[in-house]
């Protein structure tokens, strides 16, 4: 593939020109020389810049057009309005690989905009690929490349990370050389005006050094790739996200930072969870989860095995543990046997196993060599405080030595400072990663379990839909190009039902009546007891607009309610014209009201909801989502996220339906949304009634996308 | 006060006394005198040990009673079967105050137990106050005095530290000294044998050096003191609290750990809430809040401006602003031109400030400045993340001086390791809390504004029941002992509707049939449509049983309606004896049903709960609970915290609710409770209908005590 040859370019390169170099103090082109020419690389170095002789003792040119060998890399640290001319110049003198450190490109506003245009043009067509703009560069330590501007190196590893934020860069590498964590790719990706995350992670794929990706993420840029390149990761190695913007607020501070809109956070969730990425919180649990994934086992279930010499932490872990999701391991007998074998007799006999406070290394040896042979557990995590007889060090020594290849996760957290410091580094350099209270630990762990329970989605197909199910789509098609005719966006009740009902959802009868006798009439054909709800361009919200009557079980009651019903609509809004009135079987409800919905995202596209209907939809937020098209489970995992799915499963018998039947409505309803992605932009099912176990849609709304009217018309 | 004086002479000794004393490497003993001698203490030691002629060069006596002066503090660290007889030695050698630090009581079970009994009969009526056992001790860095056998000494300052895990104190001690944190006191409480939370509270509460106070708790003595020493201290400072056993798993982890039942989690929260005290989720909260409230100034409102020279960070912490409750601080045009002026043009034009990838300790001085006197903000979240031109400690020094006596809070996050450390300290030494991440600023913010809205509710009185809604209470009393003579614990529907009733609290009219005949008059009586449920004993939930029918409209359907629900309760419990049937006003219902209740817990005695009732109430948990009796705010605040609150305020307006009358039935009950609060275990109104915007209890079960049933029967 060509395009990862010229990644093979930027990342391998046997000759890297610099552009802007300066010898000029607390300049970006002297950091970048000082860092290159100070790692150590064993390449060919051109520093270009017109006005200087040499820079760092090395010859300088005035352009790159002058530079005697062919470039593989040129990094550009020149002011932004200047870097499209020298993209060009690159473009001609067979550059392969550009990085753009420059910042002041489309997150200044409209001049900005207008630069990153010209210089995406000025590599268009041309095959070479650029990183940046507004980026710190990247460091590759094991072939001793420092092409960055940051303040410190890398050491050597096999942690991969890609972020979007390049002053988060420098704060990571100042960390990782404290905590001894090593890089095997550290890339700032900035503006991604070209390479995006997924052409690089599909890159770093193919190197079976990495054992883990992070990423820092704000923004995306070709989601469907991005799916595709993570989930391909993610079967192999972990990937772990820390996506911010989680909130208007915040993600209006990434636009002006990053100048892209990010989308609705929750459906990133949705995505990262089907590609099998583990999303962390904050960037804390980011820093901790990159070490504990590089160092440890991914664990095999969630049941943890706790160790400790005092109760308190004990108890602590035990919270972080449950809060989590996870599950303290049961001790079997013949566990518990050889622990009352080889422990004082006051020991806390469960898990938490407390050594109480005098513990010595020897007694957490044993105790630890008969925990790893716990079946019941799949991770281990030894607590140590420092107390007066603690040995920190002595202890770190034995469970170093016994964690060896021992097939389970073994995490730890020494609580203290200065006086653990030496343990922690014992047990730093064994690949057992400490973390500074037990509940970080516990937290890590459950990430790490969350990878293993998320990969299982990257392994599965999208579904067909049964061939019974097949609506005659030229028809729909045609529907909806009659309705785009009449310079509507939003299809009635009536019209929402019938291709819902064409895909095999079931559909309460409904009927259209313009007028009162009409009404009787269908009413009669239906069979009593009916409701009746408005039909009106204008109105959408018909409760609102007091636009419903239930129960009507006779004559006059339809009479009642059709001059009711069209009278509130007039007073609800007097331009409203009323098109007639619907009328539908009644449909005796267990009184849960469920809600099935689609909508079109900026990032990824056409995604489903499920949850919990009706009024109170908002008030419970009791909903889950999943990216269109649905994977084979996908239909039953949206349900069981839900809260209702309790009652639905059936609590107390009264909202029992039947879940068969729901996954089949779920999957359904997102072929349609799928098949007609282009010109239907939003619509839902709400309430879906569940009907003595069976489901029933009694009220459905299709909205066509502005842009289909356009293309529709033709 | 006697108590206080007690405490007087354990933390202001003239005179210690170390039983158990030793220069045993590796002994409690020896760590003890270390500790002691080494602190600078400048009153009198005294070893006692009958086994040694001097420790660490000086006398030592054979036994507390050959001591030759009157001792003020006794510290004894010897096995604890023996610890019952030395304190009996020291009652007679006049000892004013003992620190048991041995192990080896409660938390080990039966014999265990018994010690503790021996140890607090030796003390009763003497007036010496107990510390421990099962504890560090304590230290007091102003006084010089180390009583303790922790492996650090603490700094002075004026922080209070109160833990119930000895092993977390080292931990805290090691962390302190390198983040230069100081204390006042620094107390291990241990096993709350006789000194509880509640009496150091109340006396520390006298010391107006302590600026903060710092609780790690796993259960509590005696609930009722704790409440009003902690609301006197909170009033006038912090107290932040991390109490652990949240969960089953982990209060099970923490009961055999302090032989101590937590109770429910959940009543804690209410009770802090009240208490004015703040709660922080984890160990590492707990120390950030420690400093930061011992530093800064508690905000005046939630509102954040961020500073920062990097967007990424700056979207991070706005994430967590969000998150906790926060919120960002809209700049006002004033500081928009202000900043304007002096930042260059592509800053964020925003909150947050981004001075962009080269901002000198000038351009921050200068923005911090305007920032200072932003109105809108009552907090300042200073953020540094290092890069190739940042000057880490040149701006930590610009900060420091700006932001003495700013009146607003001041916190930073200056991102990385060993090249901001210095710029670190500078903050530290200038009272200015640095933290790791951005995020963790954040959390702790909005930690320091919880506490002031806390504090709100410790000035508020217990409300009086309006003169109207007095129930003759010794009628009610006379029923409840009827009801006991027939060895029953639970009242039935209508009895309990009754007592209820007589509280103010709506019912819907109830009446008892035991025939079918009866069944038909009462229903007449009632007006149709009417509900009808089982009355039985031996059954409780009547829609398991399907003991309910609704809306009978005639006659007839009340005859089919009796002989139903009959038969359905013998088929659900054979041995049920069906005292008859209670025909009930059918209440037209908007659809929401709430539960009011009242339960007993182990720490705090009753509790009220209110939240959305019904079958959904265990899967959507929408509940709050405060303490009874309640106070003034507390039957509003009750209702505010629940999501269910929405609907009931007019939420699309069909499950609107008399707010005041809602407030005054949560008042009545919750009297109810606690002038039966000896004979009623628990009872409740599930559900309490919405019934055109009005409020009727149509189900509710009490249930008496089982200790009643011995009283009761006098």
């Amino acid at each position: 593939m060509a395009f990862l040859d010229s990644l093979e370019k930027m990342f391998d390169p046997k000759s890297i020109a610099i552009i802007g170099a300066s010898d000029h103090q607390d300049s970006v082109g002297q950091a970048l020389m000082k860092n290159l020419v100070g790692s150590g690389y064993a390449g060919s170095i051109y520093p270009v810049n017109p006005k200087r002789k040499n820079v760092f003792g090395i010859h300088c040119y005035k352009s790159i057009g002058l530079v005697p060998e062919k470039i593989d890399l040129a990094i550009i640290a020149l002011p932004s309005f200047i870097v499209p001319r020298i993209a060009r110049q690159c473009v001609r003198a067979g550059v392969k690989s550009i990085i753009v450190i420059s910042s002041g490109f489309s997150e200044i506003g409209k001049k900005g905009i207008k630069l990153e245009k010209d210089l995406k043009e000025a590599i268009a067509g041309t095959g070479i690929r650029l990183l940046g703009p507004n980026c710190l560069g990247y460091i590759r330590p094991d072939k001793k490349i420092n092409a960055s501007f940051a303040i410190r190196n890398a050491l050597p590893g096999k942690l991969a990370l890609i972020s979007q934020s390049g002053a988060l860069c420098s704060g990571i590498l100042d960390w990782a050389q404290k905590e001894n964590v090593g890089f095997k790719y550290f890339i700032s990706i900035g503006g991604m005006l070209d390479i995006g995350f997924e052409d690089i992670i599909e890159f770093l794929e193919k190197d079976p050094e990495i054992e883990s990706l992070v990423l820092y993420m704000e923004s995306m840029k070709d989601s469907e790739k991005f799916l595709n390149a993570a989930k391909n990761f993610a079967k192999k190695k972990p990937i772990i996200v820390a996506k911010s913007g989680r909130f208007e607020e915040s993600a209006k501070a990434a636009v002006s930072h990053t100048g892209a809109m990010a989308g609705n956070d929750a459906v990133f969730d949705a995505a990262f969870r089907r590609a099998g990425i583990v999303r962390v919180e904050e960037i804390q649990d980011l820093l901790a989860c990159s070490e504990a994934f590089s160092k440890q086992l991914v664990p095999k279930g969630n049941k943890i095995l706790v160790i400790t010499n005092a109760g308190g932490p004990g108890v602590m872990a035990t919270d972080a543990i449950i809060k989590n999701g996870c599950r303290l391991a049961v001790l079997s007998r013949e566990t518990m046997r050889k622990l009352n074998r080889v422990l004082p007799k006051n020991w806390s006999h469960n898990n938490p196993i407390d050594l109480l406070g005098d513990a010595s290394p020897e007694r957490y040896a044993k105790a630890f060599e008969i925990a790893l042979k716990e079946k019941n557990a799949d991770c281990i995590i030894v607590i140590l405080t420092p107390q007066a007889i603690s040995n920190p060090s002595g202890v770190a020594l034995q469970i170093a030595k016994k964690a060896k290849n021992c097939g389970k996760t073994i995490l730890a957290s020494w609580i203290g400072e200065n006086f653990v410091e030496q343990g922690r580094e014992i047990l730093q350099k064994n690949s057992i990663p400490n973390f500074e209270t037990p509940e970080e630990a516990a937290r890590v762990f459950s990430y790490m379990n969350q990878y293993r329970e998320n990969i299982k989605n990257t392994y599965e197909l999208h579904c067909e839909l049964p061939a019974m199910h097949r609506p005659d789509k030229e028809k729909i098609a045609l529907e909806i190009k009659k309705i785009l005719k009449q310079k509507r966006l939003v299809l009635n009740e009536i019209e929402s039902k019938e291709i819902l009902k064409a895909y095999g959802i079931p559909v309460n009868e409904t009927l259209f009546a313009k007028t009162l006798e009409e009404a009787v009439l269908k009413a009669k054909q239906i069979g009593f007891p009916v409701a009746m709800k408005i039909v009106s361009n204008e109105i959408t919200h018909k409760t609102d607009a007091k636009g419903i009557c239930l129960n009507l079980s006779n004559e006059k009651e339809v009479e009642k309610a059709f001059s009711q019903i069209t009278a509130n609509a007039k007073k609800f809004n007097s331009h409203a014209k009323i098109a007639g009135i619907s009328v539908q079987k009644m449909v005796e409800s267990s009184g849960i009201e469920l809600i099935i919905g689609a909508k079109t995202d900026p990032t990824f596209g056409k995604v489903l909801l499920f949850g919990l209907g009706g009024t109170a939809t908002e008030i419970f937020q009791d909903k889950s989502l999943e990216l269109i098209p649905l994977t084979k489970n996908a239909p039953c995992e949206i349900v069981q996220r839900t809260k209702v799915y309790k009652l639905l499963k059936g609590y107390r018998n009264k909202f029992k339906a039947d879940l068969t039947e729901l996954a089949g409505i779920l999957e359904s309803f997102s072929h349609f949304a799928n098949d007609f992605k282009e010109t239907v932009e939003e619509a839902d099912i709400n309430p879906l009634l569940v009907s003595n176990g069976k489901l029933i849609a009694v009220d459905a709304r299709i909205v066509l996308a502005k842009k289909a009217q356009k293309t529709g018309l033709k």
